[in-house]
């Protein structure tokens, strides 16, 4: 008799996101005339850039003649995408990062619920709290995490770092040595940043332990502090010990296209082991390649002329923000991030729990965000609002929240 | 310290395909004026068909609009691609699947080699021999199949079941009850069908021990006779044991578009538990749906125009069949396949071994096959060719073979 991964059964409700839609969807279809603005998901709203749809048009065209057909793409990407990424994300910022130590592929979520595959279920893992939420349950779901204890709200084998304002969000070395260590800046929810010093505290703290650090800069095209480090391999030794997710969903809108990017260094060792050939053995046997027209596009933001928009778009978005951040305060809030990050992070007011305000917030106000706990024990109490829709919506929503 | 996943370890040699690039490769290298048709890894080379380009194009102009613009798809697939899957592909042969019974995804080899992560550890697994290499690696990585044992060429808790042409290619019902079963038909590599009385079995033996089959029918478009079943729901009780595969790669030339769809039955259950949920719950947590883009190029595939300009493809294809098939044959080679599969399935002449015929073949007459032995141990002595090559390959390769 076939049994089933019970590793499922322990994961906790459903996913954060699949039940504020479905909560969303409920209240919309119960109040039809209700005006729903979204700032909830992280979806982003403008569209693919001139310069990327004309990339893609051009790719389709190519894929209907027999001369410029493709068919699978490489295993870990075509070299186009590889060369530009390594030169201009890595290479300009001083990182010596090779073409063939990026693995391109259909986005930085599927990557950092993958990526825990290449290690022993006996390693102990450990994660910001609040964090988003793929981290562990794509850990719980391969029996590395224990059992959910309701009280704590927490997994028994998981090592939670709380990031507070006392902390600038941004965990401190944990009593307890963690094998695998998910680091995400600019940081998913909170908005918050790490500098170049205390991350290189983490990669030195990583390197002296043999453990490994996942880090997830799936935002780092939001920076504008020139201080603060895109990239992790900024940091001496972190080739040595850290894996580093990258996205072009927030970056360039790609959440609707799929495509991202994994780093792993050629000589990053863990028990002796290389890691690199591990992911280019699970990209060879579990995937396809991304497509090619999305890696077409993909190049096409590196273009002058792409980065030129890519960047128009940012600015619009991080102007969302500095009304988002700016209204609230002026409003009498407690406001983080929001300055070199699309989220905006705040304390519920009144002390309200943070179901309590995403209830209140969609049926007084018919503004979606995420509620703070979600993303665990430690966002109890904050709620997330994200600077990614139109900048009328974004406007109309803070007059809302003030108004009340 | 962290340590990796050392089941990785017990991979055996790289994956195949990516060993046949890499010999292709070299010889390249040291034969620039060597003129290589690839008749191996059984990629397409048909260009899209003209309406489901259009349909790209049509999709790209939306996404560079904001009024248009799509972000994330829905987890499981847009509406209407789901929609007209269900309709098409299987209420029209009398199936009963619902559009929520199918979960889109970015291919089917993706959805093959993970679907067994929803499974415990402990399950035992059945494949045939031989076997395309994903099902039997993706269950390496997870431990589910013991260690590799050299002199057989076998792991030692995976249950193989020869297919050979005493048995037509159809493996005969195991000795040891497997608790999880994988079928492919029209098979690759071999070009095998299976008939729907022998499939019935396999669907009622599997509901008598409470096994799951995992149908692989990537290949169903290239079915031409009509006895033959297009999906195992034609047979009598599968929504209650058989989980099936389908796959935009060969129906319609998208293996570097990727897209494919993974079907599950809402009432499946497996020691008690329900299969959908589980699956819905990865969909969510480790993967964020197939561009929309794609999506919509799938869609195109179903409607009449599309349909048409589809089965000209595969006619095309199926006429390569018949060239290879014929032309081996009338050489005096034992061929089988080609007839409802786009796979040519011979014995190697003078029994020499499967890398003995591959390395003849590319070093004296240029052409890429796949060796028999890497699907495994039973595919030894055997040989697979592609009808995905052009007409003037497949007919030049054809000479050349039987010129020797």
């Amino acid at each position: 008799m076939a049994k089933i991964n019970d590793n499922y059964l322990r994961l906790q409700g459903s996913y954060l996101f699949s039940t504020i839609g479905k909560k969303v969807r409920e209240f919309s279809e119960q109040h039809p005339e209700a005006d729903i603005i979204r700032l909830g998901i992280g979806d982003v709203t403008r569209p693919i850039a001139p310069t990327v749809i004309e990339a893609l048009h051009k790719a389709v065209d190519e894929m209907g003649h027999e001369e410029t057909f493709r068919g699978y793409a490489p295993d870990l990407g075509y070299d186009f995408l590889r060369n530009v990424i390594s030169e201009k994300d890595f290479k300009a910022r001083g990182c010596d990062i090779e073409p063939d130590e990026i693995f391109v592929s259909d986005g930085a979520k599927c990557d950092c619920a993958n990526i825990q595959e290449l290690f022993s279920t006996d390693n102990t893992i450990a994660v910001c709290d609040p964090v988003y939420p793929v981290y562990v349950d794509s850990n719980v779901m391969a029996g590395r995490t224990g059992l959910y204890d309701t009280a704590s709200e927490r997994y028994g084998k998981v090592i939670y770092m709380p990031c507070t304002k006392d902390n600038d969000f941004v965990p401190d070395i944990p009593k307890e040595v963690p094998d695998m260590i998910y680091l995400c800046y600019p940081n998913n929810p909170s908005g918050a940043v790490i500098t170049k010093e205390r991350l290189q505290e983490w990669v030195d703290y990583a390197n002296a332990h043999d453990s490994v650090i996942l880090y997830d800069a799936a935002y780092e095209a939001y920076i504008s502090d020139p201080s603060i480090p895109h990239s992790i391999y900024e940091c001496e030794g972190a080739r040595d010990c850290a894996i580093e997710f990258r996205s072009f969903s927030k970056t360039a809108g790609f959440t609707g296209l799929r495509l991202g990017f994994t780093v792993i260094p050629k000589d990053l060792t863990t028990g002796g082991e290389k890691l690199w050939p591990l992911w280019a053995r699970r990209h060879g046997t579990k995937y396809n390649g991304a497509p090619y027209i999305v890696q077409r596009a993909g190049e096409a933001v590196y273009s002058e002329a792409g980065r030129r928009e890519i960047e128009e778009q940012i600015a619009y978005y991080m102007g969302n923000a500095k009304i988002i951040y700016e209204g609230l305060k002026g409003a009498g809030y407690e406001v983080y991030g929001g300055v070199n990050a699309p989220y905006i992070w705040l304390r519920t007011p009144g002390n309200m729990t943070s179901w309590e305000f995403f209830d209140q917030l969609l049926t007084q106000s018919g503004i979606v965000g995420t509620p703070g706990s979600g993303f665990g024990p430690s966002g109890e109490h904050y709620f997330r609002l994200t600077a990614f829709g139109s900048r009328e919506n974004t406007t109309r929503a803070v007059e809302r929240i003030v108004s009340r």
